[in-house]
């Protein structure tokens, strides 16, 4: 098996395990007590706050341990948006940070707060300019992303940080992708990362408050780390994290340069050999390890189970997968096509053969699922109303009615129009994703007795 | 080194540590993903899923693991006032609670809810009548514990549970104590537990949630654990803590007669060789594992240094602990004697003879931080009006107010009164129960210029 999915969770780093093991014997009692075992357990705490805090470059009482990256960045959120609630109840976000961000910017909205989602160029980043303009005199809190999650593209954070402290704004940086890498740049006020996604142990958050940054914990009392996460601390756990941090920062150098290659190599051999395919994400501002593709006419889902049985585990932010059916918000914010959406991430120490391995056995599977996707059943060209054709793809699930639609674009003259009718939402940003890449027009939206039509003019 | 401090937390249970072992290479991915070590990750979550609700008495898909027990009990209580806040506002805990139920309750009153908290008697357990004269037709929900953590008592649960059902209001069980010992009898609705208390590993909790009771969690959207407990989920731990209360509970029933007679022993030989000690909780409706007793004249971190010294790891409740000046609201709910307070918890599989040892220390122990009490400096006493008699004991901390009222109570004639001077808070509940183990009057309490004065007759 490769394992491709990094950006999602790590495997343990054999340092990890080894700081796991030794401390599980002595780090289980409570560190607020002051016998032995409660000396011991608290030395061990204190020695990996010190780690950690030089890694992520701020004091150690600015840093405290919580049970997971989401919860760190639940409780710097509302910790900071209270803190400063008689500056105001603004918030910015960008439009591309991970949905534990976007749900706390929800739940503030819904407790009266006014959110801005600053929204990202193609590549997924935001301009330093667009994050400027959404600074107000009552912006409690803007939080940025140092990189993205789904398609590895690096945020303008230190430009943004720097605009943010001219303003009197704290900054709060989601750093749970990038912190194995490195430190975060620029006068942040707030960071957040995740253990599980350097090689850490699952349930270690860390969360980072800079001294002068107003904050006020929410909820009940409770006294541990600093006040700022509930609960008896998990000690082994928050070794292992520490040490496995500065052992990825020491590797973090090199690696980094091998990953970039594969990555690299990886971009270029998609768009080389897999037809119809769109790379998505910033060519060279981008994490190491994330590449991100999607691929037209294919369900992501179907890919993802066809190179599961290959031996390869990849993530996919298409709509047509998991649960849910909405296609990934990142995807959507870029513009992108997010049908046959791939997202490879290479774990450190990744082997190159298993690359290429990959790369040999994606075409086939790509083009296996639209073999299997070719023959729509039952889409019935409903007429055609002089240069105009109505394509029924009612009740047909992503990818099919773009298939649809690519099928029968020939069949009108140049400068005609194909209304496809479609009650996916996923059409909504794959029907316009799609004429970008074919150079087609998309002339627009209307509404529809049942779902939306959408208009595509022939150019070519 | 002998650890009797097994109810603040429990070293991992060796069935754990496999476990934990285990499944660290197996449970590290995302279970939410549809790939191979995704698949197998939810495998593991499922099962332990499984093996937690049968311990607990529960459908698999009523239960939660959260990151902590604190955690499990924040979330209970928020979510079940939440789901029924149309129902009303008003909240029922005892008075002995874990601090994270008392603390949900005081961030419930700070949102404008109403608490009811219900007093207990000597012994340290609620009354089911008393419990049942405090439901109301607006009450939201009640928390009761198992038992108690300080000093072991069992709470009267299942009458009180059939209470709230007849009144039809849902009872929230923290079980943090007694899980590892069998399931909590009678109609409960909400149960929350901590797996460090059992010999599982820090960092799970455990929240059920009966079916039909209103619940609406708070806070950002999460999708993981029913969205009941937000992050990523801490796979290796979980298994880890659901192997072990397996493992525990097979144990348990010879387990508990053991410790329970070696709990007998210290209740009985600590009376007995101690001079002025009273030892608190119920004699018989307990845990098998916990004993507490206070010491007169004895300050509680200085004998707990001292037990240290000799290889003894205990806790204290007493006011002069840690890092807190107040005394344990248990003792003071309970109207017992707080200073010089010892909780001797026996962790499973202990060993007699480290139990004899202790008793055969402890004397010795008590004398000498007694001894080193026994000459406090500058302590006036700054005249007698009549037959009363004042000691200024102000800036002394506990238990000096209540040594210099023993050394004086001799100089005032029978019927006479001792007025104590003090600012120390403890004094508000040593004194009183010192009158109540030495068989004086307490008259009362009476303002000062600092501090307060504390009025005792010697009766004899």
């Amino acid at each position: 098996m490769s394992y491709f999915d990094a950006a999602s969770a790590a495997p343990l780093h054999p340092v990890a395990r080894q700081a796991l093991l030794a401390s599980l014997d002595e780090g289980w009692a409570d560190p607020a007590r002051l016998y032995r075992e409660g000396r011991r357990a608290r030395m061990l705490l204190d020695a990996a706050r010190e780690a950690a805090a030089e890694a992520v470059g701020c004091r150690p009482d600015e840093l405290v341990f919580t049970s997971s990256g989401t919860r760190a960045v639940h409780t710097g959120i509302a910790g900071a948006l209270a803190g400063r609630r008689r500056v105001g109840r603004h918030l910015i976000v960008s439009a591309v940070e991970h949905s534990s961000v976007l749900h706390s910017a929800e739940a503030f909205e819904a407790e009266g707060g006014a959110v801005t989602r600053v929204p990202v160029v193609r590549t997924g980043a935001v301009t330093v300019e667009s994050y400027g303009d959404a600074l107000r005199s009552d912006t409690a809190l803007a939080c940025l992303q140092s990189a993205n999650h789904e398609v590895g593209t690096e945020q303008p954070v230190a430009a943004v940080a720097e605009l943010c402290r001219e303003a009197g704004v704290p900054l709060l940086v989601d750093a749970a992708q990038s912190l194995g890498w490195g430190p975060v740049a620029g006068p942040w006020s707030v960071l957040a990362a995740s253990a599980h996604k350097w090689g850490g142990p699952s349930g270690v958050g860390v969360l980072a408050v800079r001294k002068g940054v107003r904050f006020a914990v929410r909820g009940p009392v409770d006294e541990r780390e600093s006040g700022r996460a509930a609960g008896f601390e998990n000690i082994p756990a928050i070794v292992a994290a520490a040490a496995s941090l500065r052992a990825v920062r020491a590797e973090a150098a090199a690696e980094a340069v091998r990953l970039r290659e594969l990555t690299a190599r990886i971009r270029e051999r998609v768009a080389a050999v897999v037809p119809d395919v769109e790379v998505v994400g910033d060519p060279r501002r981008r994490l190491p390890g994330i590449v991100t593709f999607s691929c037209l006419y294919v369900d992501g889902e179907a890919l993802l189970h066809e190179l599961d049985r290959e031996g390869f585990s990849v993530s996919s932010g298409s709509s047509c997968t998991s649960s849910t059916l909405t296609p990934s918000h990142v995807l959507k914010a870029m513009g992108v096509l997010s049908e046959g959406n791939v997202r490879v991430s290479l774990p450190a120490g990744v082997a190159g053969e298993d690359v290429e391995r990959f790369l040999a056995v994606l075409p086939g599977a790509v083009a296996g699922v639209r073999e299997k996707l070719g023959a729509p059943v039952a889409v019935a060209a409903a007429g055609v109303r002089g240069d105009a054709l109505v394509v029924d793809a009612l009740g047909k699930r992503c990818p099919i009615p773009v298939i649809e639609l690519a099928k029968v674009i020939g069949e009108v003259p140049v400068g005609g129009t194909v209304r496809v009718l479609s009650d996916d939402e996923a059409a909504r940003l794959d029907i316009p994703a799609w004429c970008e890449m074919r150079e087609q027009e998309y002339v627009g939206e209307e509404p529809a007795d049942r779902g939306s039509a959408y208009v595509v003019r022939r150019l070519s």
